[in-house]
């Protein structure tokens, strides 16, 4: 199964493909960062979209997973985000994937171990799960998270429910 | 020249489609509003996108205008409603529409003549100006007001290039 991981922003939206076989082995396959430029607004936001557009129709994923996002703060910058995040959630829905949210401490402790884990850390973890030759960038290394976050989820759900199944079966 | 004015919401979405003669003669073509649904958010956002996307292929406006938003209060509201506005804003980018923005009090000004004027002020200009047999829906009515604001601005800039032509012809 093979998981597009993106980690939105206004001006660089990170992205992460992985290939989480049976749920066991993982192997990474590209990672990196869409610039959306300099420009107006609605050039940006067509970068973005295009440039998802692009990559899931090179890569072909099964699955979109994004970050959950709450900003206690600035609704300047919720607004910005929301907007670059509205067009890479619309690329995965037009291409038919099923989109996935997390939250950011659930993304940390399935990477790091721990929910409150730092940047650093999980370019670290990443770059250890996935046995990439050097540290991913910043936001290469969320949006690889993400995925990473997601094919764990799965995996988790698909052995509990074999284990459900198997109970099943013993019941009957 | 036809007008698409948009006010964006994640749960609701007005749009108004005008036609402005020759920056004198304003006349209605059709307003409503794209009811997002209680579905999940990539869902959400495909409606707002494809009803936007629709309106543009039916009515083949020339212009976008949409509002300008700056929220002080609830970043998560603004996450939410940025989402809504990037697509909306995507649909007339990829169909190659200028996309032009007007803040709330500009559109206020040019509709009602004072910025500070309330939803009903603007519904009932809306009526007055678009000679309506009844009063707009809110949301709608929002959506033609910022196709007026565009209109006006417009006419004014039309004008005031002409003045500046006609100045031009006598200094010379």
């Amino acid at each position: 199964m093979i998981i597009l991981g993106i980690d939105p922003g206004s001006r660089i939206t990170g992205f992460g493909l992985i290939n989480s076989v049976g749920g066991r082995k993982i192997e990474y396959i590209a990672s990196g960062c869409i610039r959306a430029g300099t420009g107006e607004l609605p050039e940006r936001l067509e970068t973005i979209y295009k440039s998802v557009s692009e990559l899931i129709q090179q890569y072909c994923p099964q699955e979109f997973a994004i970050e959950q996002v709450f900003m206690g703060k600035n609704a300047d910058s919720a607004l910005k985000l929301g907007q670059a995040r509205g067009v890479a959630i619309l690329a995965a829905q037009l291409a038919s994937l099923p989109v996935h949210e997390y939250a950011p401490r659930t993304i940390k402790q399935a990477v790091v171990g721990t929910g409150g884990a730092g940047k650093e850390q999980v370019q670290h973890m990443v770059q250890r799960l996935l046995k990439l030759p050097g540290l991913p960038q910043a936001d290469a290394a969320d949006a690889l998270a993400i995925a990473l976050c997601h094919a764990h989820t799965n995996a988790s759900l698909i052995s509990r429910a074999g284990l459900k199944t198997y109970r099943r079966g013993r019941a009957s």
